[in-house]
């Protein structure tokens, strides 16, 4: 089996539409470190975006970047009022997890298409509400899962359709990181530890990196789950600083992640199959360069990866899907999905007994 | 912080004593596979042993190793009966797990101290069983875990314990292999598939040593275990051929682990701390070279490690051990402990609940 012909043209976008043609613009909602760091160069870098407009709580945020970047800057009141809703196409939602509704609600008012942060938002109640929003609007919504567009998950998806590491038997997964002191300077992200704003912490808020992109890879969902949260210091009073699953997906296959905020920065997935395994480490960090070794035969390959900026590639597929008229894949049922297993594995956390996860089968 | 500094003479035995003299002849139990592969050159490579005995249930088998290996052959009887007692000092049992008691029984009778194969039984009451006949006849018992004297696992454990990773926070793990094809053609090691020779599947046999040897690298011990436990082949229809655990460790650190007796052959053990990780991949088949990367301030290190027969580690310090007159380590009580969690892991994969451990604090 030649694994280079998996590899030839490795960051192809085998997504993308010919002859594509104009650009979508976007309002920007919430100008947080991840916004301005990712998201707006992002859509800059992006083909067929124009971040147009931003949207913050803080008004003199908003207009430094509105200036900076050619944008109109408009405070949360006047997005809701529809002020300047003739400047923008579609809005990407990039606030606290419990205000993803709200905008959500204004942009499909007014028929704008929606990207919309993952974890959807504070609770599965929450985020059907939101997709029933959109749906009830016409509009469409993607929800933002920036690693279905990174050509290390699609080429590794790939590689175990055509079944080169076999049936996969067992999937094992991290991120951490250390939250506080990684995000020095940018109080204002820290509403991640405020459980009202965030509605959980280091699973809502990284543990779902492990868990949607197994999903992804393996096309399968968790069925069951396991799992146990913990907080040993006093900054993670509120909000879980660590938690720790045993999920069993589709076809009895074992996943097991943890996810850490107050941990060595660190990502990985390890998939592995009767035949061989694919290893991503980095895996999930936008600013860590991704890593990927495929083990087959005994023998490592480290293979070369084709660096994308994430963000970049994540908006291009969202312009590419709305200006050929279909229906971006990581949509709002998907999100649901994650939504109510982190529920389960909430649950789970409680209880001490394995939770089932509502409206997925094995 | 120097790392070269913990690694300078990697491969040292800590443990050695010095001047020793003396020789330890032994009794080899049981000539399957892994006797003959790894026990018995062990037992010829390491200084102050002399493999004098070996027992089998096969006659033929045992007569070819003794007349190869200047060793006296007996048969399961002839040994129960205490025939050629004079000629050796300690036992090695490694037959199937339902049998260790009844060797341990015997051996105890003449006197002769024990190293026993892990697991240590079928069950816990049977291990706590082979405890007691130990202490009666006031003989030694060492539980055979031989990753406790590899170099690579106990250079990990001071490098924990000097705090260059900071406080571990969760530990990952995995073995698998695909045991039937590795094993071809040596269809009596094949007990393995026989719940009561083997009192169970991979957790048994393999699931062990990330267990295990996390409990020797953090000197903490299993409170909590929710786990799940699968077969999807044939060949696996009376043991487990997959296992899956997310145990709590003292002091609330999860560590998750699969083992796998169908899957891609793989070991590793990652130790994630507040300030850097431990990924030792290889780790535990005593056939792969051990591999040892350590990560800190965002730098990986591929530590040079020194690669040793893991047998004649182990068999070297037990026989250090009894001719300097002190109780070797890994000790009954210590296998005991994995005997019950053990047993807690099934209690849990065939509940659905978490599973307490007795006689653990956390």
């Amino acid at each position: 089996m030649i694994l280079s012909e998996y590899f030839e043209d490795f960051g192809r976008r085998d997504w993308e539409t010919d002859n594509i043609q104009g650009t979508v613009s976007v309002a920007l909602i919430g100008a947080g470190w991840f916004t301005r760091e990712w998201a707006l160069p992002g859509f800059e870098r992006a083909e067929h975006t124009e971040p147009t407009v931003i949207v913050d709580v803080d008004a003199e945020r908003a207009e430094g970047l509105a200036d900076d970047h050619d944008m109109t800057a408009l405070t949360p009141a006047e997005f809701h009022d529809g002020v300047a809703e003739s400047e923008f196409d579609a809005v990407y939602v990039a606030t606290p997890n419990a205000t993803h509704l709200e905008y959500v609600e204004s942009a499909a008012a007014t028929g704008k298409d929606v990207l919309c942060e993952k974890p959807m938002e504070t609770d599965a109640e929450r985020a059907t509400e939101l997709v029933e929003t959109a749906r009830e609007a016409d509009v469409s919504l993607m929800i933002a899962y920036r690693m279905h567009l990174d050509p290390v998950i699609r080429r590794s998806k790939e590689l175990i359709e055509a079944g080169v590491i076999g049936e996969v038997v067992q999937v094992q997964g991290n991120m951490s990181h250390r939250m506080v002191a990684e995000l020095d300077g940018n109080a204002s992200d820290q509403w991640r530890l405020d459980p009202e704003l965030a509605g959980g912490g280091a699973m809502m808020d990284i543990g779902i990196y492990p868990l949607n992109t197994t999903r992804f890879l393996l096309e399968s969902d968790p069925v069951r789950v396991a799992a146990a949260t913990g907080s040993t210091h006093e900054e993670f009073a509120d909000v879980e600083e660590q938690v720790s699953v045993r999920a069993t997906f589709g076809g009895d296959v074992p996943v097991l992640f943890t996810a850490n905020h107050n941990a060595y920065h660190d990502s990985f997935l390890r998939v592995t199959g009767m035949d061989g395994q694919i290893i991503i480490d980095p895996a999930f960090f936008e600013r860590d360069d991704r890593g990927l070794e495929i083990r087959l035969d005994g023998e490592r390959h480290d293979v070369d990866v084709t660096q994308v900026h994430q963000l970049e590639e994540e908006f291009a597929y969202f312009a590419d899907c709305l200006l050929a008229g279909r229906e971006p894949e990581p949509d709002g049922e998907h999100g649901l999905v994650d939504m109510r297993a982190i529920e389960a594995i909430y649950e789970s956390a409680e209880t001490g007994e394995t939770a089932r996860i509502e409206n997925t089968v094995s």
